[in-house]
């Protein structure tokens, strides 16, 4: 793995100068924190990552777990690793004071989590899916669940996950054939088989509640018929404390590409009378509340994706400026001094690309998560408000676009190492390996275009869209101001006045004919998601601009000189690809629509 | 894997309508052939690449070639798989009759190659290279090395390898460190270390025959100093078999992302008293010599690029008819039948992209070859020479588009299957693995992109890159009197005007400043990759539409339909992306370039 994880003057840049994170201490929630607060916690993630997730991510991918019928086995760094998460108090530590939290923000908790991630994304897992699932259960369950499974859940002896998914439906949840019948006792006996479910086993923890969501017998069809239940890996005896396994079996691990320390299970709920389940909230609400669970994932999963990317990128940097090999093609003297190969063209822009890449997805990641934030504990309803309308909509692009472009990163890095990059003496193919999940995970690609277009623009009268729109044209009343940036701020309001047409003109293709209208849903998705990532980029590059005016030190302003050309490269370089895209989106080609199956 | 390897419907067509490949019948040196030789080869090497070459492709993945320090142990099936294709007697079937050879075009050798490497690209490996190496035996060494080694490599007793690479270059060959000392007998001594040599040491054959290059102690710096040296792995005794070890001693193997059963090796020429290596033509010339094996090899890599990510795409769109998933948008009722997935249209939008990839990527690999065949066999020399400027203009293209492209495919081939194609319980991560090699060896991307545009277009006075505007024009003239294929006609018409601005705007760059006018090189080359392989497209729609002026059956008009939509997609959907590409590289954007390397 690269020397460092992530760049921790880019993370203070995102967090203190990108964003402005120190205004939240003025939140009542967060009076009692300090900016110093803020930074234990960080130095304190990247000790726990540094110290028992880097220690074995390489090991964990080579030795990937395993199941011998009866246990599922995984490296001891596991478990060391899972321990240290807990014992530093991360399961708890966005819950309030009076909950047994440390009542930190969102923001912090993401960027302490980013770091987790980056230093092994496999081990990471297993917290992170509880995370999930214990809000799930904060949010949703009655008193007496959360009596029974939440403070486990925060200590780190219970595990959570997230059972979605069967084998017979991936994407399409209106057809999951999981069942629940209601017992005597108030609870219900679950039947079914799960599929890809993270965690689903494990030797860590005491018990694992698994988030299920099933059909009650007699549900209405589709979605509207979902409900959400707490099916514990083993039931919990009249002290609270785990006994009986429940009716849940592990019937096999599945053996992923990358990803390998998490494992990724078949779950058999019911093989034998029943799984017991409780259910959580209210019947045939269930995916409503899994998509709170779902939205967090996704930001997740855009963080995943850019410190997979981010790592990448650290890695064939450092190689980069210490390779040797080659000279400019002016140099004609074969026995001169051979160059670092940061000196060549091509690798000088892999390493920009993968720069803007990473850096623009963390920064992506880190504003939607001060949204999270904001939709929390803003001071008006109206900015309560207005940030989940901006959240819910830019859900689907900080999801999808780190984890095309970050995977993208990845592949990068790899190439600038050439064959060592191929080769599991080096980390770099591992990260590949790793990040080619999320763009599966979470949704697809073609999931959250087709959410981003046919639900989340339209939704409200597009009010996410419209301030979105205000924000970017915030970012360019600025921009335009200071003379580096008024070209590239002039880029992007033309890229924004073509989002603007090809918008409308979807619009009007959706009303004549929905599937033709929604065709081309995942090519809007990337040229929205460039639009939003050039925004991000002009914002960092204003932040960086601004720190450049006065005056600062050699080191420092070359950092803030990187920021402001990595924003050139995207709007230069990046930006102008969706040029093409407009115009099929425009002229409504359905080449692929119209592409009979028997002409494969 | 898929049920079928490539295609046979398209394998024909590409032959037989795409090319001409039957008029090869009239030169003399086929004059004894007829197409039911050149079927029974294809269907020969069908039958060996099913039988012997698929059975252990994931097999072999999973079980790694492995080192005891002696010896190398691989799965027994690779052994049965190199006598199978040894026996068929494809490692000579390009050899003249009087050499103990078949006779057979290069047309029809490399198609059969692409069966077996598409069964499994890894076990071909070995055949592969030691094809190559005896080609550069048969065409530069002495009689007396000829007659100890090619015998046995055409028959399969030696292997053969191309040891080029060492640990401290692998793209400058001019800075190679392995040294050859005169020796007594005629003989050279050799010392030094090479890496990343493929099938540098197996437990198949009973004698390998490493291609070393190495400078000659005195020789002149750099490239010009080069020799080429067989070295074998044991010595011949007196009655010309192996018998004592040469000094070359595996140091180790290294553990790739794919491509896992042929071994990558490094080796220690020498540690002891020197490795006895034969000089193979002149001293100094080995980098030429080796060129010609190279070139071949690169045609090598962009057909087996193109056939992974045809096993990808056959897979994929086997998956997609038959797996049931979610409904089309304007369907809202969730009881009614789910659809199989190849109804969506972002599926049929991955599938179209793929067939474009890869059956563009294998018709530009098989072109290619038709040059390698023409440039020995055409009729007159100007034809001959007409080829071989072709084809030495387009070698960087046939080694990087499709090694690019045809990755891509495999990419959307993991994401047509969602959680399936990121599991090896399906073949599609293999695929993947497998084909992340092939842009990095034989030359990266950027090296390609370099010599595209440093040496290739300019060369003989721009020749090879009028002759292929030629070409285009010619297709052009026909495909205008065509209405189906008119605008694509015009498209492409347009883009190769652009081109020809990019080329001429990128050659003034280059007399004012090699190092500017160079450094975006790899964007020339996607460029012209793109307007390349809008040109095999719009060739390959020719040919459909002309088949479908005829009446045909159902069957065989969607297999032509089929093509054209693939060409209208090609040319529609992809090759307008090189409008920002040209705006930028006519402009002299040169941010990466102009990025220092204390701003990363």
């Amino acid at each position: 793995m690269a020397d460092q994880l992530l760049n921790e003057r880019d993370i203070e840049f995102l967090l203190y100068e990108f964003l402005d994170t120190e205004q939240l201490l003025q939140r009542p929630r967060y009076r009692e924190h300090s900016r110093e607060i803020f930074d234990a916690t960080l130095k304190t993630a990247r000790t726990i990552a540094d110290k028992y997730f880097a220690n074995h991510n390489a090991k964990g991918d080579a030795n990937e777990p395993s199941f011998d019928g009866e246990t599922v086995h995984l490296i001891e760094e596991t478990k060391q690793a899972w321990d240290a998460f807990a014992e530093a108090g991360f399961l708890a530590a966005h819950y309030d004071f009076n909950e047994g939290g440390l009542q930190l923000p969102e923001i912090i908790l993401r960027a302490s989590l980013a770091t987790v991630s980056a230093a092994n994304v496999a081990s990471a897992g297993y917290p992170f899916l509880t995370l999930g699932a214990a809000n799930l259960i904060h949010s949703f369950a009655d008193e007496k669940l959360k009596a029974q499974f939440l403070p486990p859940m925060m200590d780190g002896r219970y595990a959570g996950t997230m059972a979605l998914t069967e084998p017979d439906q991936g994407s399409s949840l209106a057809d999951i054939r999981t069942s629940a019948e209601a017992a005597a006792d108030g609870s219900y006996r679950i039947f079914g088989q799960k599929m890809f479910i993270s965690g689903g086993d494990q030797s860590l923890t005491d018990n694992i509640a698994h988030m299920v969501l099933a059909k009650i017998k007699g549900a209405p069809p589709g979605v509207k018929g979902i409900s959400l239940f707490l099916v514990p890996k083993f039931l919990l005896d009249e002290n609270g404390e785990p006994d009986k396994r429940n009716d849940v079996k592990l019937a096999g691990l599945l053996h992923k590409m990358g990803y390998r320390n998490t494992t990724s299970t078949v779950l058999n709920f019911g093989e034998d009378r029943g799984a017991v389940g409780y259910l959580v909230g209210e019947p045939h609400k269930g995916l409503a509340y899994m998509f709170q669970m779902m939205n967090e994932a996704r930001i997740g999963v855009g963080v995943g994706a850019a410190v997979l990317g981010y790592q990448g990128y650290n890695y064939s940097l450092q190689y980069a400026r210490e390779r040797p090999q080659g000279r400019l093609p002016s140099n004609r003297d074969p026995q001169s001094k051979q160059l670092p190969i940061i000196r060549h063209a091509d690798v000088r822009r892999m390493l920009l690309m993968q720069k803007s890449y990473v850096e623009g997805g963390l920064a992506l990641c880190f504003y939607a998560s001060s949204l999270f934030e904001d939709q929390r504990t803003a001071e008006t309803e109206e900015q309560r408000r207005n940030a989940t309308a901006l959240l819910n909509l830019l859900t689907p692009i900080v999801k999808s676009w780190p984890s095309k472009y970050c995977l993208k990163a990845n592949e990068l890095a790899i190439q600038v190492l050439g064959g060592a990059g191929y080769i599991r003496e080096f980390p770099l193919e591992q990260l590949y390996r790793d990040n080619r999940l999320n763009p599966i995970h979470e949704g697809t690609e073609a999931i959250h275009g087709l959410d981003l277009l046919g639900r989340k623009v339209p939704a409200d009268n597009m009010a996410g869209y419209g301030l979105l729109q205000c924000e970017m044209r915030n970012t360019l009343m600025q921009a335009k101001d200071i003379e580096a940036l008024a070209p590239l701020a002039a880029a992007l309001e033309d890229a924004l006045e073509k989002l603007d047409v090809v918008t409308r003109s979807l619009f009007g293709q959706m009303q004549q004919d929905i599937d033709r209208g929604l065709a081309n849903a995942t090519l809007y998705l990337d040229v929205f998601g460039r639009v939003v990532v050039a925004w991000i980029w002009l914002r960092q590059a204003l932040a960086a601009e601004g720190a450049l005016s006065a005056s600062v030190s050699m080191e420092e302003g070359n950092f803030y000189r990187g920021k402001v050309q990595a924003a050139r490269f995207y709007i230069e370089w990046e930006l102008p690809e969706i040029e093409a895209q407009v115009a099929l989106l425009t002229s409504g080609n359905m080449l692929p629509f119209e592409m009979d199956e028997s002409w494969f």
